[in-house]
């Protein structure tokens, strides 16, 4: 098979699962993360830079690459692999997500998602087969499904008939598929009711797709009310196939969906938080414009092996943003997906060595979350 | 001696030499370029990247790192080259050209130049004095002293009292030189009056600086007028010292100046053509909007060894600058850098070979300047 998900280890203590994702272009470890690479590159970063925070699997959006430059000039530059300049496995998402942040602006009918570009205006008819087509024509190793996602909180009848919708969507791309080098990941919906997500989980599950999301989280809803629904959908999933939780989240979200069952992230947070002049580390965020940093002589954190840690001090960084230097940006983005990658790599060594629930709890402790 | 050029070649056809200028942070390559980090970095670069695009000392600018974040900030953080995350040698300028370019705010008399702080409008009064003063508190290898520079066209007068005056600031620069770890350089000044330059380089060159630059050009004189004063003030220079062509220029600038005996430069004009989309090539400039460059295919320059050349096409760095991506700027600013330093390059081994006007001739045919 193309595409295969070889589970290494489950721990015992948790529902977490060590894996390796193989793909065309590579295998991903996982539990993982992708850095988001929205409009063709991780922002700020050269993909050399990409590569070496560890990362082995990045995220493109659909959306914004169909809007600019176009799955036409995609695939005369050779596609998205040829494009970023990255040899490694990337998905892309299905343009769902960005077009329910715009849903003043949409029509959503059972046929497709109507709405303007934020770019010229034009009126996009988005159906589901017409994302499969553009992210065929994208290239990518892994295509979402389209998927109608609802903000929360909402009705019960509109979060059902928008998970009935998202399986029957989920049907339509399967069957508008043609790429045998493209997996096609299905989308669990169903808000934060349990029943729904457990009945959204089976019947896509029966359909075959070569992985399952977790998609509708991180959009409002408290850290506690995810958990819940993430661990009651992935014990409905194979367990054969990679499970993806969608735009999530912040590193106690990454820790606690791992315990949960979930293999795979992504999230613009290290990226758009490095650029506000926020660092993740083992001891809570650093604001780097804070004025105490001005004479600081010590790296964002000691142990992180990423430029900005080896090379620079936190008065410099400080500096950079003051001054309004690009650099200040590229070496906290630099530092942060270093940051997510490490956290994932310790996640992934402590299932293979049975300690996931210290290694988390440990981790908690630093950052002060109880 | 901590400082010192050791003259390699003279080539016979031109005044261009090849040597080698040593600092107590390793040796320079001459003809050399230095990238410009006026705020403390090379805009856009990780220090790493300007290290691979063959650079082998950096500018910073004494008015940006006086003002912010101030010599004590730097001196608390190390010094620039802590700073910077710089191990090669760094020349600071004196302040002078940036209070020039600021003429409308500034008053200067005998004593000092006086401006506002262009940050929060703070009065500034910068003496000769007090520039070597902060200059020995960043820490550089190289402190230029402060001179007098005066917009072109001008009359004789001015030009001359701004002559005289920067010999006698080059006197007090050195009079309040301590630091034995840090060379002094000097200014010619004269405006486009020969016997005046002439005069200003002999009488600089009596006073034992460890290097002498060319200043006062570029600012808006035809390139002829640049090269004929360049070219009358080298042979009035120490032959074992370095010169130094301060803000030049184009490549082809370069290139002319290296035919009438100069060692070093530095310039913006690599990282800010870069970031305003303008690749220099063996060809020409290209203007990577341009939406001839939608579909290609091909890298900016196939010769080329930086990472804009060899992982992305033409097409994709179009993409980034129409979307507005950082890394638009960030790649083209590594191509610029490169080609600068490859340009340089290219020019000492052919001093060496003895065919540098063939190489000259053969760039600025492919430039199409004849
Ligand atoms: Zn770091
Ligand atoms: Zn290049």
């Amino acid at each position: 098979m193309t595409f295969r998900y070889e589970l290494l280890r489950t721990d015992p203590s948790t529902g977490a699962r060590r894996g390796t994702f193989h793909t065309p272009h590579g295998p991903v470890q996982t539990p993982g993360f992708m850095p988001v690479g929205t409009q063709g590159t991780v922002k700020g970063l050269t993909i050399d830079q990409v590569a070496g925070t560890g990362a082995e699997m990045i995220l493109g959006n659909t959306y914004h690459l169909a809007l600019r430059p176009g799955p036409e000039t995609v695939r005369a530059l050779g596609g998205l692999h040829a494009m970023f300049g990255w040899e490694g496995p990337i998905l892309t998402d299905s343009g769902g997500f960005q077009i329910f942040s715009l849903k003043d602006i949409n029509k959503i009918t059972e046929h497709s998602v109507v709405f303007r570009s934020h770019i010229d205006g034009a009126i996009i008819d988005l159906t589901p087969e017409r994302s499969i087509e553009i992210q065929e024509a994208l290239g990518s190793d892994v295509a979402m499904v389209l998927d109608h996602v609802v903000a929360l909180p909402a009705e019960p009848d509109e979060v059902q008939m928008a998970m009935e919708r998202s399986i029957r969507w989920a049907e339509r791309c399967l069957n508008a598929a043609g790429r045998s080098d493209q997996a096609r990941f299905a989308i669990v919906q169903g808000g934060l009711d349990v029943p729904l997500r457990v009945q959204c989980a089976r019947e896509l599950s029966s359909m075959g797709f070569e992985g399952y999301a977790v998609g509708g989280l991180s959009v409002g809803e408290a850290p506690a009310e995810m958990y819940r629904i993430t661990g009651a959908t992935t014990p409905e999933l194979p367990t054969d196939k990679p499970r993806y939780l969608m735009g999530v989240g912040r590193p106690v979200d990454l820790l606690e969906s791992v315990m949960r069952g979930i293999d795979l992230f992504d999230c613009v947070m290290p990226t758009r938080n490095g650029r506000n002049g926020l660092a993740f580390t083992d001891l809570g965020p650093i604001k780097i414009r804070n004025a105490k940093h001005r004479h600081a002589t010590e790296p964002l954190e000691p142990e992180c092996p990423c430029l900005a840690c080896t090379r620079h001090t936190r008065g410099y960084l400080r500096h950079l943003f003051i001054a309004g230097e690009m650099l200040g940006p590229i070496l906290m983005s630099l530092h942060n997906l270093t940051y997510y990658q490490r956290l994932m790599q310790g996640a992934r060594e402590a299932i293979e060595a049975g300690t996931l629930a210290e290694y988390v709890a440990e981790k908690k402790r630093g950052w002060g979350i109880s």
